[in-house]
């Protein structure tokens, strides 16, 4: 089955706010089997949102729009879907009653113009909007069908990803586009491109790699009649892909380096602490994202000024004058102190140039030392990273991690 | 004049990437005074991408196409171009001498279809791309104008935001679009709301409140002959609300709440530092953010276990057992240790609980204390967020800037 989306708001075409629904739904369409053919952006006006509507529906049986379902006079979506299927809007008493509640629980202002979301296409059904006001419709008539979403991302998403889902994959029947992402760290695109470049060639599925910030995800896709074949395809192709990257594969679509290194430091009951310098905290920032890091992240020190990293964190001053707080040397004593000083398996230390210019003493920016003291000793790595304040920091990170990730392996 | 755009890309289509060049080229034709009337989304289709293409140009004098631009089999923007506009492809060898060298100087692996590259639609004149082998195109024929711009972000953007915004800006000549969004913090969505209301009704320029974590974007937005006029249309309401707003207006446009920080610690000559639980780091890595924060941020300690507070930073082991780690008490001890061990003029702390579940001592998810020591004592603020661990870290940050602030206003 084909079918177009149709994403409404004059938000969008002032290009204040960008379409990540278009995208979600676009994906939804795919796992579940429909081919998305065509994707329409129009604002709120009605000529325009009816001869979209008019012209998809001329072209596929399914359309789904997203948008335009709210109480304002800007909120055109619901009327121009009974006008385009030749529909009568009907007024849904239960519906009102709940919107009245909505707002008074809440202690929201009424308006009357609210009550334009009690109506409904003749041949819709309502799917109930737990968060927000505006129910979804799902309109079958003579062979088409509308389904309408609303805009809000906290509406949209669990509507989307529910009961639209749902409904898609009972419809849909067709071929399914599945995808599994494998997430691979501390090898770059090329060398990952040339160790499994026969992969690569495969027509059902494919495998194609994306570069991330200091990593690479392999897309593997199949094509399939239903979703467990597709999902028993990719298996073969992941387990040779598996066998060749080994330890670098760190995880599964979700799946970040942060939540798997807090992983195996809980398999292995071990701790870390960090000493950030260039990163200003963000390396403990990602350990903590992680649910129920406080097993295994301690904590640590934030050394951005060179009388923190000598005071508190206890680099020695020597080291400080003949290497400066840039080199190995300041990256290893910072690693073992704060290890140390904080008690744990592992210290984890990041000292660089983020930018914008090079420093007093003259080190470039992008020059970053990654350290990580532990059990066995303390290892130092160099690294030279390209582009902006941002993406140094990054990836600066993302080398602790994959630094952190090599020693506990 | 009136606009619409084309993302060319099967990728968009399967949702494995988000369109966001699209919502970057509308505010560009906005800005130029060119009405973006629709948008849509084609896969790599010979067939459906000349049908789009051919309509576009039957409805308005103006379509942008962005992808479909490069080497490969499945590009096919430029062919269509030629198609629809009734234009013959031109090879260009200098072009092809140039993608000769690109590859060459790189160590690229070369193939003969990188040369469709060189091709150019005989009413096109080309667009030089320093960073990609794929030159844009604007082709003017019969009245009709067609803009074709690389998919590559690197690529697009130099592109769109250089000499097709000229090119726009020379052609539009219509009614400009011109906005401008002031930064609110330290005051809710609805309060602000109440206390702008009147101006709220503002015709043109129009003023629309936007709620982000933590802070509100008030965007003013002028409809003018020009930009220069639209700026003098934006300056007396921007003053008025000012006016209103008084110091809760942080900045303008991208600016940033800790860029509005560091400015001020830097205008009084003033330092900070943080001690961080629930966020790990993230206060810091917001504030290190800043190119040139080094001069007023100096460190701090991630006390995200319970030993890290006690020994590291020096919280007493009384207040620990009397009151909790998730307490005004605790908060207030970090503060003020913090700063005395950093010597820096401010002490920033937060603890509490980000979920997902309710902690040890039964604090529940959400609580968390903020506390801003400095030369005239310490003072703790209580809060309750409401949302997902990341939301709750996310806002932690946002109160403990808008916290600082109000203690240097």
């Amino acid at each position: 089955m084909n079918a177009e989306i149709v994403s409404v708001g004059t938000e969008l075409l002032l290009g204040q706010i960008v379409d990540t629904h278009a995208a979600t739904m676009s994906e939804i369409l795919a796992d579940c089997g429909v081919s998305c053919t065509r994707r329409a952006t129009v604002g709120d006006n009605w000529e325009r949102l009816q001869g979209v509507l008019g012209e998809a529906l001329g072209r596929v049986d399914l359309v789904v729009t997203i948008g335009g379902l709210g109480p304002t006079q800007d909120d055109l979506t619901r009327q121009a879907i009974a006008q385009v299927l030749g529909d009568d809007l009907v007024y849904e008493p239960e519906i009102a009653l709940e919107l009245r509640q909505f707002f008074e629980t809440r202690g929201l202002p009424w308006s009357e113009s609210i009550l334009r979301q009690a109506d409904r296409p003749r041949s819709a059904r309502l799917l109930p909007n737990d968060v927000g006001t505006a129910p979804g419709l799902i309109c079958e008539k003579d062979g088409k069908r509308v389904i309408a979403l609303p805009g809000p991302r906290s509406e949209f998403l669990p509507m989307a990803q529910g009961p639209v889902r749902e409904y898609l994959a009972r419809i849909g029947g067709g071929e399914v586009i599945h995808s599994r992402v494998l997430r691979v760290c501390g090898m770059g695109e090329s060398a990952i491109e040339a160790k499994i470049a026969s992969l690569l060639e495969s027509a059902n599925p494919t495998v194609a790699p994306y570069a991330k910030a200091g990593e690479v995800h392999l897309r593997i896709t199949a094509k399939a009649s239903d979703r467990d074949l597709a999902d028993r395809m990719i298996e073969p192709l992941e387990a040779r892909i598996r066998k060749i990257l080994g330890t670098h594969v760190y995880g599964v679509n979700e799946v970040t380096l942060e939540e798997a290194t807090i992983g195996l430091l809980k398999e292995r009951d071990e701790t870390v602490a960090v000493a950030e310098s260039l990163t200003g905290g963000w390396l403990g920032e990602r350990l903590t994202s992680v649910a129920g890091a406080g097993d295994v992240f301690l904590g640590g020190i934030i050394s951005y000024d060179l009388r923190v990293k000598e005071r508190l964190l206890g680099v020695c001053e020597d080291t400080l004058n003949r290497f400066g707080p840039v080199s190995a040397e300041c990256a290893s004593e910072m690693a073992e102190e704060v290890r140390k000083k904080v008690g744990a398996t592992y210290g984890v230390s990041l000292t660089g140039n983020a930018g914008p210019t090079s420093d007093k003493d003259d080190k470039p920016v992008g020059l970053v030392y990654v350290g990580v003291a532990g059990p066995g000793g303390v290892a130092v790595r160099e690294q030279n990273f390209r582009g902006s304040r941002d993406d140094i920091r990054r990836r600066s990170t993302q080398a602790a991690l994959v630094a952190l990730r090599e020693v506990l392996l």
